[in-house]
């Protein structure tokens, strides 16, 4: 029993625990002294809250927990265009509900404060990590969400390996967090960029069409180029690659 | 041949086991100088103990090494209650052994010395790594084990894909520690609280309740979210997901 | 549908996501201020590379994205010698549009500054992260390059467990990285030196003959080594491991 | 075609990997400067030996990479004992050679001096990392030893998931590291131990013996638990899982 209902729940779920778990340990642990887990820690924990997730709801919704692989998946041919609605609004409250969540636990801390560019928030230029410019931005939004959707439809292509995409497919969100961090802190995400920059808001939230707009031209490339790339004759609505 | 007896022995392996190798981690490795394991090293560590452990005792005893767990499988409809004090007992005992064991090596250090946080205790407040309130710590320890709930249950899901449930469930068992160790120095397990607190004593002892209660309530969340989310027809009392 | 220009285009992409990936984290990310994810983050980002495109071009192409593999492969009675040009020649453009996209991504941080070590360029003696001889980064290259064919030979096996080869290669060039970034910045992978000494030029340029060299050799040797060790019956021209 | 010859060919060359990879790491890449991979790095290198090669050699010898697995693994009913010499004496052989060819590659840089703990030698008191006692030394290494046979074990046995045995133990590899190089750099593994021990010299090699006889103990303890535990109908001769 799959309803509609049941999967954007599933959604929800999986979307707050990708910000609470990825923004959270950036929040929480990158910088801890002496012993804080680094960048390396935050990519490996973003990967791992979609590795998780997709062996556990990916029978559910296809744990999307992304409105670009939403759309990416939909450009790819393997999505449904009047499921996208009740999934992409599942997806953002989760992220909201989770940056809130986020929020709550790490003030408590006597010196916590919240600053124009806490809790995970992404931005470019002021707001970037590294000081990166909004070209550099675009551009390494633009291309990772793009080889996120190849990743994404490659593994649950009917011709790969059975059961290993929700590996693939976190160890790639690892990979492309490993890289870009510095520049826009890593977004290829809208839903995950949208709570913590409503929490945040100011230049967060006045930066946030970015992180709408540059994954989503990038997961419709994606989609499309794979879908050229390696037609596939069935459709695989889940991503956890056993229909 | 799989005896009650033969499940309470690999239960007592198991949680032994975690015990030995996450807290032994952070006590041995962690702040090793210049070339130390941080916290990154001591999440991997602990939820490898679960990945290794699941693929060897999974077929034995479903490699629980958790109370929190069992009692969350009960309430997801996957365990059977008159099993549970056994496996609660065994997984105790492992833990206790554990941490004695443990504390026998660290001394053969010339420089050791057990500090009231020390041997991986967890705790709030002044026994917090990072100085967290109990109200932050109380939070994070019911939603992560509520979530590792939904993972468990999840990945053995007979419509997940069989055979990687260990990966997930150990990967989720790194993800928690690493957003939670700054919090509360990460439980989810009162089995893995009680070892250390009990060679540790004082506060470690007074806030071992804390480590009972929270991760309990957030299996029981989980457990039963699960349960309503993806009812599942067979039982599957092993979490290797091979039956 | 499998053509050869799909299979061109599978190779360019892949090799293209190994280079901005690989190199793309030791440009940006290596040594970002008290976070950065250092040699192991790095390290981890090249096998990643492989990891995320073997399960969802490997099924194209077989994922090869390295010169030295596909004569390694050819070596190993695995490849047929009258695809390897369009293999090669796609390789080689994938990892050069990478280096030039990558530069343009780091340029728009203020400070960036193109060094003659910059870029993640391979080299040796001065061009070395640790200063290595010639002697040191030959032998070193031979050797892993050989073992890299060593690991793709045998996880793609008919006797290997089906499915796992991605892993197993992906790892093993996390792995070599770990051992060789310090001694030569690490190549085993002629397409992957080509594209940033081209953008950086002088003395990166000069040796890049070294990494054409050494990894073709260790790559034929591991590759011929192999066959004799465990020949197989029937041919895999995919490394993904699914025929 | 599985002749004695290929077996040994085999571990010979899987053991060399094994030391060239693991001390290969922690010689070259541990403490380098701002980036070095630490201990963390280390523990992934030795147990990613053992990932890549259980997947490219498990259907030719069985993967065993280390005269205490090989006794172990004879004493669970697993191994024939006449086929003991030939593995152990390829597996020494291997740790050996591959010691002399990273001691060639080490010094090719200029400022190398050959100390008396270095090239990752065993060792207790003032031989290990942390200064740690005889007794640490030998209690951790039986204790780690054992769990590795649990493992080892556990996740080939016949009702353990398919194929993914490689990865449990090459994880429960470097779990063990993660906990142990601090106390006795870590063996678990005396052909390992014996290698570097054998380029060194003095304390490293008059405190080898403690690496022969402490693993082995371990490894008969935790191959005849697990045999108790669960006994298995049929011989499983790989470890790869995949007969």
């Amino acid at each position: 029993m799959n309803s509609m209902t049941k999967k954007g729940v599933a959604e929800f779920l999986g979307t707050f625990w990708l910000v609470l778990g990825g923004c959270g340990s950036a929040v929480l642990a990158a910088a801890f002294p002496n012993v804080g887990i680094g960048l390396l820690g935050v990519s490996l924990a973003f990967g791992l809250t979609v590795v998780t997730m997709a062996y556990s709801i990916g029978h559910v919704s296809g744990c999307h927990l992304n409105p670009a692989v939403t759309v990416g998946l939909w450009a790819g041919g393997r999505f449904d265009a009047k499921d996208m609605p009740v999934y992409i609004v599942a997806q953002v409250l989760g992220a909201i509900v989770a940056a809130y969540t986020l929020y709550c636990i790490a003030r408590g801390q006597p010196d916590f404060m919240l600053a124009p560019n806490g809790l995970a928030v992404n931005g470019v230029e002021s707001q970037s990590p590294g000081g990166y410019s909004m070209m550099s931005g675009v551009l390494i939004e633009i291309i990772m969400t793009a080889f996120f959707l190849l990743v994404i439809m490659g593994s649950t292509h009917s011709q790969a390996p059975a059961g290993f995409a929700p590996l693939a497919i976190g160890l790639s969100l690892t990979l492309i967090h490993l890289v870009s961090i510095p520049v826009t802190n890593t977004s290829v995400n809208p839903a995950r960029s949208t709570g913590p920059a409503l929490v945040v808001g100011g230049l967060a939230l006045q930066q946030l069409w970015i992180f709408w707009v540059a994954p989503i031209i990038g997961a419709v490339l994606g989609g499309s180029l794979y879908r050229w790339l390696a037609p596939d004759a069935r459709s695989r609505p889940d991503i956890a690659g056993e229909a």
